[in-house]
C-alpha cells in the first residue's frame, strides 16, 4: 500500500526550492538576464585539476575489478588511514583508520551519528538559523529536535536559551559551523563555553550527550576569522564533512564521520554506522571516489572567489543601510530585511527584481534573508544596485 | 548517547562475513593455495571497457563544475530517460523518465520502495531461501517480514504455504530472481500465478499490494532458462536494479527503482522516494556514475564465465552424487548437504579442507549450502575433488 506520510509530503516542495524553481522558469520566459539567482548553495569553482587527474590514473592504471569492487562496509581501509592522517596533520588529532567512516556526503555522515548517539524519543538540540534538512535528519531516527533560538547579534550560540531548553532527554548536540545560513563560523570562546556546558550536563544527567559537527563548509574561512578544530575541545564528539565544497565534488556523494578517539566507545561507532547502514539502505561511497580524493585530501578547489564575492557583498550591504553580520566563511550571508516580513521581502524582490533570495522563515530565523554568494563576482556588481533599490523601497 | 540496539550488533558478526573472515586468515597464514573461497559474491569479471571509456570521456571533455555538480534530488535527467528506453526497448514496456529513480546500488533502490509502499506495522513477505539483509531492510521500515518456507524441489514459490500465511497486513511482496542463494529464476508460470493471486488478494482486501522484484542478476540467465520481466504481469509493481553484476561495478554504488507506469500513484512515487531519502540519508548515486553508465546500458561486461562454471561445477556435483537444483542464472548454486546439519557440514569443509561454503541457515532454508562461483574457473576445477572428498566423508 502507498504510504500516505511521503505521499503528502511530495506536495509540498521546500520554500529553497520553490525559490529555485522560479528563477528557472523566469529565466526561460525573459531570458537568462531577468534573473540573478541566490538560493542554492552549489559551489561555483571547478575541481581541482588534482582530483580529475587522481581519477583519471586510478581508471587507466588500476585492475577494474578491484577498482570498482565492493568497499568494504566499513569503508576503503588506504581512504580512511589518509584521512586520519590529514586531520591529525592539519588538527593536531589522534585519530586512527578505524574512526574514519567514509559517507555519502555529510547527509550520510549525519544520519549515522544521529543514529549512533540518539535512540527514538530522545531530544537532539540544534540552534537557529539552521539548515531546514535537520529536520527529516533528527526525525528520520525516531529523535525530537529542539531548537534553540538565533542570538540574532552575533549568530553565536544563545546560551541563555540553550539552558533554558536542556533536559535529561537531550542525547545530541547538533552545530553547523562554519553555518549555513548565516555565513558565522562559532569561535573559540563559544565552543568552550559550549563544551564546558555539555561537561556539566553530562554530570548532571549521568550519561554522554555527544556533539555532532556539521561541517562542510570548514575549508571556507575568510582571513582573520578564528576557527577551532571542533572536535579538539570536547570529546564525545562526532565530526561530519563532506568534499562537496572544498573539491567542488558535491555530485560526487563523498564524505566522512569521524569519531573522536576520546569519545566514550569510540572503537564501537564506526562498527555501530556499518550495522546501521544495513537498516538506512546507506551504501559506502563510490569505490572510485573514495581512492580518488586520498591523494588531494589536503587540497581544495580556488576558494578564494568566495571570499572576494563576501568581501564585495557584505560592503555593499553596509554602505546600503542592511544590518548585517559579517560572514567569517561559507559562501552566505544573512542580512536582516529591511521590513519585518522577510517572506513578503523575498517574493517582492523575487517577483519584481529578478533578485532570488531565500526568507530566513526557512531557517527558523525571521526576519532575515539568506544570500547565496557562489556565483560569478559579475553577478554580485549587478546586484548590488538592485538590493539598493529594494532598501530604498522599504526604507 | 550511545544507542544500546546498534551497539549490542557490533559484536554479531553475519555467518557470511565469518566464513569470509575465516578465508582471508588462513590464506594469510597457510598461503593463498590453502583455501578455496567461495563464499563471496563479488563479481570476478571486469567492467566493460566501454564504460571505463565513457567515465574517462565525460572527465577528459565535460566541465567539471556540471559534471561533478548536484545532481537533482530525483536524478539526472538524461539518465532517467536512457534507463527508461533501455527498458522499454528491452523489454516492451512503457517507462517514462519520471518513473525511474537511480539509488546507490540495489540496497538504495529497495529501502525506497519499502517505505514508498508498506507503513510501519505492515507485514512483508518474502520467500525463503533469501538474501540475509531482507531482514534489516524490511525491520528498518518498521513492517515485519514474514518468510514463505522453501519449495526445495525447485525452489520456484510455494503457494500453498504462501496463500497460508496471507492475512490484510500484507502490503508487498518482496521476490529476488535470479535468486541469492538458489541460483534459481522464477518461470513465466510462477509470476503469472503469483500475479493472479496477489490480484486476488488485493480485491479480497480492499487494498493495493505492491511486488517489489531485486534483479540485481537479471542479466546473468544461463541458455535456455525461461525469464520473464516480472514487472510485465503486474501493474503494482517496483523492479529494484543493480548495475553491480551485469557492469561489475558493485563498489560503485549505481542502480534505480523502476516504477511500473501501470501502478497506482505511479507518478508520485519517485517523488515519494525523494522525500524518503531525506529521512534515511540517502543520496543520489554519483554524478560521474549516473552519467557513465547512459552509453552503456545495453551492455555488459563478459558474463560467460558464470554459465561456464556453472556447467562444470553442476555436472561434477550431481556425478558425485549431490542433490542440486540446476541454477538458471546468477552466480550462485543451492546443493542439499549431504548430511542434516549443514553448519557443522560447512564448519567442516571450511577448517579441514580449505574450501569456503555457506550454510543454507543463512538464508532461512537449513540443510543446503551455497556455493558463490564468481571465481576463476581454474578454482572451480581444484574445488571438484574436495567436494567428492567431503561427500564421500558423509555418504
Amino acid at each position: 500500500m502507498i504510504n500516505a506520510f511521503y505521499k503528502e509530503m511530495t506536495g509540498k516542495e521546500s520554500v529553497i526550492r520553490q525559490f529555485f524553481d522560479y528563477s528557472r522558469k523566469r529565466a526561460t520566459e525573459l531570458g537568462p538576464d531577468s534573473v540573478l539567482n541566490f538560493s542554492i548553495g552549489n559551489p561555483s569553482v571547478p575541481a581541482p585539476e588534482s582530483a580529475t587527474r587522481a581519477m583519471q590514473t586510478l581508471l587507466a592504471e588500476e585492475d577494474p575489478v578491484t577498482l570498482h569492487g565492493y568497499s568494504p562496509t566499513l569503508g576503503q581501509p588506504t581512504t580512511k588511514a589518509a584521512i586520519a592522517a590529514s586531520l591529525n596533520r592539519r588538527f593536531g588529532m589522534d585519530y586512527k583508520a578505524e574512526h574514519i567512516f567514509p559517507t555519502s556526503g555529510a547527509a550520510g555522515a549525519l544520519s549515522h551519528a544521529l543514529r549512533a548517539v540518539t535512540k527514538p524519543g530522545d531530544t537532539v538540540i540544534t540552534f537557529a538559523p539552521y539548515f531546514p534538512e535537520y529536520i527529516p535528519y533528527v526525525t528520520g531516527t525516531g529523535a525530537k529536535l529542539v531548537v534553540v533560538p538565533a542570538d540574532i547579534s552575533s549568530f553565536q550560540i544563545n546560551f541563555k536559551k540553550l539552558e533554558e531548553l536542556f533536559t535529561p532527554e537531550v542525547s545530541a548536540i547538533l552545530i553547523n559551523s562554519p553555518n549555513n545560513p548565516s555565513g558565522i563560523v562559532y569561535t573559540t570562546a563559544t565552543i568552550e563555553r559550549l563544551a564546558a556546558l555539555m561537561t556539566k550536563k553530562q554530570e548532571e544527567y549521568g550519561h554522554e550527550i555527544f556533539l555532532i559537527t556539521d561541517e562542510p563548509y570548514r575549508e571556507i574561512v575568510f582571513e582573520g576569522t578564528d576557527s577551532p578544530f571542533i572536535s579538539k575541545f570536547y570529546d564525545n564528539s562526532l565530526c561530519c564533512y563532506s568534499f562537496s565544497k572544498s573539491l567542488s565534488l558535491p555530485g560526487e556523494r563523498i564524505g566522512y564521520l569521524a569519531v573522536n578517539p576520546k569519545a566514550v566507545d569510540a572503537e564501537k561507532i564506526v562498527p555501530m554506522c556499518g550495522q546501521i547502514s544495513r537498516f538506512t539502505g546507506h551504501n559506502c561511497p563510490s569505490s572510485l571516489m573514495q581512492r580518488a580524493i586520498e591523494p588531494v585530501l589536503d587540497e581544495t578547489s580556488d576558494l578564494s572567489i568566495y571570499e572576494r564575492n563576501a568581501v564585495l557583498l557584505y560592503d555593499a550591504l553596509t554602505r546600503i543601510g542592511y544590518s548585517v553580520v559579517k560572514p567569517g566563511g561559507t559562501f552566505y550571508m544573512f542580512p536582516k530585511a529591511p521590513v519585518e516580513d522577510a517572506n513578503e521581502f523575498c517574493w517582492t524582490a523575487a517577483k519584481e527584481l529578478g533578485l532570488i533570495i531565500v526568507p530566513g522563515d526557512s531557517f527558523e530565523c525571521p526576519g532575515h534573508f539568506r544570500i547565496s554568494y557562489c556565483v560569478p563576482t559579475e553577478q554580485i556588481e549587478r546586484a548590488i544596485p538592485l538590493f539598493e533599490e529594494l532598501f530604498r523601497r522599504y526604507a
